[in-house]
C-alpha cells in the first residue's frame, strides 16, 4: 500500500491532513468542529503531559480539577472576559430533564471557576502563593476543523496563580513563558519567538499577555503558549483578599498560563516532510523502530534473538524501542509505515547483520544509513538520537531565519507577505491596514533597534513588530 | 487550630465531610451537584491513574481522545441505553451564539461515539482486537451531592474493545474486572466482592455485567468498577463489521470497563477513623512525612542536616517523602494535620534522636510508636511500608467478614439490613419488596452453596445473592 502524501510544497494543508490521517494520529469527530485523538497522537500528547507537567510540578506548581461547567453569572463578572468569549461558548441549558435557570458555559476557559474557588480558599498572606494547574479539556466553537490546529475541543493545561504583591506575578508570568519556550526548544526542537501580544489580541480580562510564536511549513505563524498577568482584574470581580502581614486585607495579583493540543499540530508542521511526519527523539512515543528482515525459519530464528538483545540493551539506557514483528507485511511496507509516522531511527536487522554482529541505522530526517557494531549500540543509539535532536531544531531555526524578512515600505510588505513569512518591521501602535490578513503576532521582547518608520502608515515607528499571518 | 471531625461511630454522614474537607481532598463546587478535587484528593486520583494506567497499558489497551459531546442520534440507536441515560444528561443546545440543530448530551459514557469511530476504523480481522481506553470527564446529573462518592461530574477511565469472537469478549470482561479486583486489593487494600449484577441493575445495553462491589463503613456497598460484556448489541445499531479469515463480513463482539474517582470515596469510607483519612501506603501520595523538632538555631541546624540524610535515604529507595519545614506551627499542630491527611507513617526527628543517631516513628492507624536507627532505615522503614499495607488490607478483610451476615427469613433480613451490612442469602430470580432500600448488590461469581429459600419470598432459591445498602 503506497502513501498518497501530497508534495509539502504543492500544498501544504492538503500535505497536513494527510500526514496527521496517514500516521494515524487523528480523526475527524462527528459533531463539526470535534476530533478524535488516536492512539499515535494521544502518545504524543502523554509525553508532553509527562515532560511539560514535571516542570509544572517542579516549579511548585499542584494539580487539581475544578468543574467543566461554569454559570454564565461567573463569565459575566469580568466585563471584557465575557466580551472575549460569548461569541464561541457551548451552552448547558437542559440537564436531569429539566430546563436550567441559568446557562451554564462548558469551560472555554477556566479563570472565572477558579477564582470563585480561590475567593474561598484564600485567607491570609500564608495561604500566597497559591499556585494551581488543571490538564483538562475546554470548548471553544469554532466553525472551521483543522485537527490538532483547530477544533471547538481541545486538550490544554492552564495554570492560575494568586500572588501578594504585582512584582511576584510579573515575575510568574515570565516564568511560565520561560518555561514553555524551553519545553519548545529541549523536547520539540521548535525555536520560538517571545514577547507581548498587541492590545487587541492580549487574553479577554489580562493586563498584559506574553506569548511564543512560531513560524510553520504552511507559512503560518501559530502562537504555541501564552502567559497572562491578570493584574487585579479577576481578584477584584472575584473578591479575593488576604490579610498581610500587618493584618490589612488587601487584593492579590493573579497570573494564567497555557499551552494545549494546538501544540502537536506545530509539532507536525516544523519538521515534516514529503515523506510524512517528522518527530524529534525527545516527544517520539518511540524513539527507536526495528525491523527484522528474514525469509527462512532458520533466519527468523537468528535475527529474533540479535533484535531481542539490540531492544534490550536499548532499553537499559532508557531508549524508547518498538519491534515491529507484524507477520504478513514485508519490510518495505513496514519502512514506509514508520517513515510515514516519523519514528527519528529505523534499525533493521536481517541475516547478514546478524553474521556481522551489526545492524543497519536509517535516519528518518536525512535518510542517512550508517552500519553500527551490536556491542556499542548502547553508546551509539542515545548519541545518534541526541545528534537528532539537535538536527532538526537547527534546521528549524534555519528555516525561520531564511523565512523572516526586513522590508522597506508597506509595497514591499504587501509581496512578501505572501511568501509565508515573519516580516520583522517597525510598528507606530496603530491598528494597520487589513487588507492582506497578516497581523503582528508579536512584539519581540528585544526591542534594542526600533525601525524608523512604521510599516503600514510610514509615521514614526515606537516599536519592533513582528508581522505574519496566523493560525 | 484542633480538628473538628464527628466520630465515625456517631455519624458517619457528617465524619465523611468533615474527613474530606479537613483533610483538603475536595470542596464544592458552585453548580450543585459538582465538586473541586483539590491538590490533596487530586495526587491520589494521579496515583491511581499511573498504578491503574500501567496495568491498563500493560495488558495492550491503548489510550486515546474522543470528543465530549455526543449528539442525541447517537444516543438513541440504542433503545435501552438512551433509556437507561436519558435522565441524567446534561445538554448542549446552544453554542458559537446559534440554537443547535440537534441536542448534544455531554457525555454520560462514550460508547455510542467510540462505536460511530470504529464503524470506520475497522474493515478486516487484521483490525481486531481493537482495544481503546480513555481517561477522562463524565457528566451525570444528580440531585444530591457527596463529594467523590455521589457528583455530577465525575473522572474515569473507560475501555472498550473490539473482538472477532465471542469467547474473547467473555475473556476481556473477566481480564478488566480481575484487573479492577487486583487494583483494589494490592493498592488500594481493599478487599471486594466479584460476581454478576442481576438483570435490573446491568448496564444500559449490556448483555451482562460484572462489578466488583465493597461494603464500607457507613454500612452501604459501594460498586467499585465495572465490566460490561455488550455482545453485538453496540456493533450491530452501529453497523460495526469486520472480514474474517475467510472474507466473509461479520459482526464483532465488544466490551466496555470502567472505574472511576467514586473510588476515592471507597478508600476513604475503608480506613479512615476519628482521627481522619488513613492512606495504605501503596496509594499514600506522601508514605512518610517527616516532622522536624527543635528549639534554638543549633538544633535546627542539627535536626534538619538529619532529616536531609534521612529524606536522601528513603528517597534512594523509592520511598515518598515529605519534609514538613513550615515556620509558624508546632510540632503538635503538624502531627494532628498529617493524621487528618492520613499520611501512614510520620517520622519525628528532635535532638535528642539526632544524639542517638535514630528517629522515632509514628504509624498512623495504630498510634504504634517505634525508634530506628537512621542507618537501617533504608530497610526498616520499606519493611514497615510493606507491614502497614497488610495490614490494612486484613483489617478491611475482617471487618467485610464481621459485618457479612446469614439471616433465615425475611424478619431477621429486615432487622438485619438496618446494621449497615452486607447479607449473604438466597434469591429466587424475582423481585423483592422494596421497603427496606435494600438491593442485591451482587451475585457471587461463587454459588457453589445456594441457600434453600430466597429470602424475600421463601420460595425456592435459584441463586446465592449479596443484598446490602447501595451508594
Amino acid at each position: 500500500m503506497p502513501t498518497k502524501i501530497t508534495p509539502l510544497s504543492k500544498d501544504a494543508n492538503a500535505w497536513y491532513n494527510d500526514v496527521v490521517l496517514q500516521a494515524d494520529m487523528a480523526d475527524y469527530g462527528s459533531v463539526r468542529g470535534t476530533m478524535i485523538i488516536k492512539p499515535y497522537g494521544f502518545a504524543i500528547w502523554k509525553r508532553i503531559q509527562r515532560v511539560l507537567g514535571d516542570a509544572i510540578e517542579g516549579a511548585g506548581v499542584q494539580d487539581a480539577y475544578f468543574p467543566l461547567l461554569i454559570p454564565e453569572s461567573f463569565l459575566k463578572k469580568e466585563a471584557s472576559h465575557i466580551e472575549g468569549f460569548a461569541p464561541e461558548v457551548a451552552w448547558v441549558t437542559e440537564a436531569g430533564g429539566k430546563k436550567l435557570q441559568e446557562r451554564l458555559a462548558v469551560r472555554p476557559t477556566s479563570e472565572t471557576i477558579i477564582n470563585d474557588a480561590f475567593s474561598r480558599w484564600i485567607e491570609s498572606h500564608r495561604d500566597l502563593p497559591m499556585r494551581i494547574n488543571q490538564w483538562v479539556n475546554v470548548m471553544r466553537w469554532e466553525k472551521r476543523t483543522k485537527l490538532f490546529l483547530r477544533t471547538s475541543e481541545f486538550l490544554w493545561q492552564e495554570g492560575h496563580t494568586v500572588h501578594a504583591a504585582p512584582e511576584e506575578a510579573a515575575a510568574e508570568t515570565e516564568r511560565a513563558l520561560s518555561m514553555y519556550k524551553t519545553f519548545c526548544r529541549e523536547t520539540l526542537a521548535i525555536p520560538v519567538l517571545t514577547g507581548h501580544k498587541t492590545e487587541s489580541e492580549k487574553f479577554a480580562g489580562a493586563d498584559y499577555t506574553l506569548a511564543i510564536e512560531t513560524l510553520l511549513k504552511d507559512g503560518k505563524s501559530l502562537q504555541a503558549g501564552t502567559s497572562h498577568n491578570l493584574g487585579q482584574n479577576f481578584a477584584k470581580v472575584f473578591d479575593i483578599k488576604f490579610a498581610d502581614e500587618t493584618g490589612v486585607r488587601a487584593v492579590p495579583w493573579q497570573t494564567s498560563w497555557g499551552m494545549s493540543s494546538r501544540i502537536i499540530g506545530a509539532l507536525i508542521l516544523t519538521h515534516g516532510d514529503d515523506k510524512g511526519l517528522v518527530l524529534p527523539p525527545n516527544i517520539a512515543p518511540w524513539q527507536v523502530v526495528i525491523v527484522p528482515i528474514y525469509k527462512t525459519d532458520q533466519e527468523k530464528k537468528d535475527v529474533m534473538a540479535s533484535v531481542d538483545e539490540v531492544a534490550k540493551t536499548l532499553r537499559k539506557v532508557d531508549v524508547r524501542v518498538h519491534i515491529d514483528q507484524r507477520d504478513g507485511y514485508s519490510p518495505g511496507y513496514k519502512f514506509n509505515d514508520w517513515e510515514v509516522r516519523g519514528v527519528p531511527l529505523r534499525i533493521e536487522i536481517g541475516p547478514k547483520d546478524v553474521a556481522k554482529k551489526s545492524v543497519m541505522t536509517v535516519t528518518r530526517h536525512t535518510g542517512d544509513k550508517t552500519a553500527m557494531k551490536i556491542g556499542a549500540l548502547d553508546k551509539s543509539i542515545p548519541e545518534m538520537l541526541t545528534k537528532i535532536q539537535t538536527s532538526l531544531l537547527d534546521n528549524a531555526q534555519k528555516y525561520r531565519d531564511e523565512h523572516t524578512l526586513k522590508v522597506a515600505d508597506y509595497k514591499e510588505f504587501k509581496e512578501a507577505i505572501e511568501k509565508g513569512v515573519l516580516i520583522d518591521a517597525g510598528w507606530c501602535g496603530e491598528k494597520i491596514k487589513e487588507e492582506t490578513k497578516a497581523t503582528i503576532i508579536i512584539l519581540p521582547f528585544d526591542q534594542k533597534t526600533i525601525p524608523e518608520a512604521c510599516v503600514g502608515c510610514g509615521k514614526p515607528a515606537t516599536h519592533r513588530a513582528i508581522f505574519a499571518r496566523a493560525h
